[in-house]
């Protein structure tokens, strides 16, 4: 059965604050045909990410923003279903940028199969994107070294996950912060971290104290915000905080500032912004290392998957109020 | 004509925010003799800078603070006025860490020789301590490039004008801030900056702007705060930051809040906390460079000279206060 519509989800306004379903619109538009050298793509896996957040602004984001009744952006797996494109036969699934819709077509430039002896999913999550940007933040930016205590944010999130595991992997104690007993589980028991910090405790500082007894050596950051500030108190000297993300920003114009920039010179500590997509270089490598390792057991990769495309709206916002439990994908088709 | 006493300035209690001259105490102690491998020096100059402010709290600071009653720390250049070490014979002048005192006992450990052929309290200055420290972080962290801009906080004083001047030399533009139409001046007419903007004026941001047209690539911060703030607007893909001191938030305990961290994120900029004392490597080389700039009259060094150890107090609060219009130092004979 073949659809004859594309499903589209468009940015309907720019979000004031938190984002709201009235933000978004479904559209339904005539499905492309492909002309010569193009291919029509049908997507079975839509990826959502905190990151999504920053093109809905006005302003400067990572990337040029989208307007009012533009497609919302996101990675997506796909299964070719016409072709006019000889490395892209009818049937090959890639890896591309689609966005929040249901068909695409494209010229196959900046799309890649997948391997197809492994979940279709995962290449959206810890052998994707949110796995790369682990490895590269963590090993080339945070630079553990065995018997360092590396702690992340956001840890049982699809990037802080696998922050986590690597960081096992490569000798160091693992300490996850994470909003609730739940998620702070999953933390320990599924992706085997040694000790999982619940910031909407009372007494988060005193826990966050007691699970790193031996200060901070590495802070992998995708939080900001009041959780930044404490962690700040517990840096080591020398500590590197790869900043990933500050979803605790994402959703105020009147962002929480950061008051303990001054353990940063007392420790001689380096905070570094990075964005996964300015490290090219280094995906192959990385996706190597996360395969090996997924394929030999020793990374584990939770996903929360969602039906429907017309669910993305309503699923993105849990995300970036932190309902999700794994990797958030939606199950396009 | 010798002091048959040590005239010492201690300090009387830890500070409560702004340091108040309470805080301090006079002491006179009988002049110490020198034992088998010691030597007895004068202080002749002692340097007077903002870290000191951090030894005088009671947590932790880049080194174990001091408590009630012990001698303030500080820099000096001093003359050996009795010494059974062959290394140093009388009349030798010596860089040490003496602190606010007329005299000291000393093993020769720590101490250096100075260039004879430099006046003396250039040693405490920008061929010294603070100028070292615009080296080592302007060029072995910010790594400026030619035709980049570089912006400096605290710009007049004493690491800040050496900042600038050296970005001139290695072909970037240089951008101070300071408080006051006076000390822009210093920094655009005497130390040759293309550019000063004044933090205290009520378009502060504006003229940051227009003094930064193609954004700022270095920021060297001395101050942090809402000063921070603005330059963060300012910075572009890949800015680095050397924090060398956070001046504006030495006398509070609730520190203004940096607000615009996300600004790190989205230009994948890095924040790195230094010290110089972590890069004593460093210091020849940096010394020899700096020592021949200011041999061929490229490298400017304006001094604020206080005389009398007993007004070391009042001058250190008004450094903390920015009243200082150059390297505060003291001459105590």
């Amino acid at each position: 059965m073949e659809a004859s519509e594309n499903l589209q989800v468009t940015m309907a306004r720019h979000p004031a604050g938190w984002v709201e379903e009235s933000d978004f619109a479904l559209v339904r538009t005539p499905l492309p045909r492909p002309g010569p050298g193009q291919m029509l793509v049908r997507m079975r896996y839509l990826s959502l990410d905190p990151y999504m957040r920053g093109h809905m602004n006005p302003g400067k984001s990572y990337a040029a923003g989208i307007g009012p009744g533009d497609v919302m952006p996101g990675g997506t797996v796909s299964e070719v279903i016409a072709s006019d494109l000889a490395k892209f036969p009818v049937g090959t699934m890639v890896l591309g940028m689609f966005g929040w819709q249901s068909h695409a077509l494209s010229d196959g430039k900046g799309v890649q199969r997948v391997d197809p002896g492994v979940p279709l999913s995962l290449h959206l999550g810890a052998l994707g994107m949110p796995g790369v940007t682990a490895h590269v933040g963590l090993l080339d930016i945070g630079k553990p070294r065995p018997g360092e205590t590396v702690v992340v944010s956001a840890a049982s999130g699809a990037v802080g996950g696998v922050v986590g595991q690597i960081a096992k992997l490569k000798g160091a104690r693992a300490v996850g912060i994470a909003g609730g007993a739940e998620k702070c589980r999953i933390v320990r028991e599924e992706y085997g971290f040694d000790a999982c910090v619940d910031y909407k405790a009372a007494d988060f500082y005193a826990q966050l104290r007691a699970a790193t007894p031996d200060g901070v050596d590495v802070y992998f950051e995708n939080v900001g915000g009041e959780v930044l500030d404490q962690v700040l108190r517990r840096i080591n000297v020398g500590a590197r905080i790869p900043l990933c993300g500050l979803i605790s920003e994402y959703n105020t114009e009147t962002p929480h500032g950061a008051r303990n920039l001054r353990s940063l010179l007392v420790n001689r500590a380096t905070i570094t912004g990075f964005i996964v997509s300015d490290h090219l270089d280094r995906w192959p490598a990385a996706l190597a290392d996360l395969t090996a390792w997924w394929r030999a057991g020793k990374l584990k990769a939770r996903e929360d998957v969602v039906e429907g495309l017309e669910h993305a709206p309503s699923a993105f916002i849990g995300l970036l109020k932190g309902a999700n439990k794994g990797k958030l994908v939606v199950k396009v088709a």
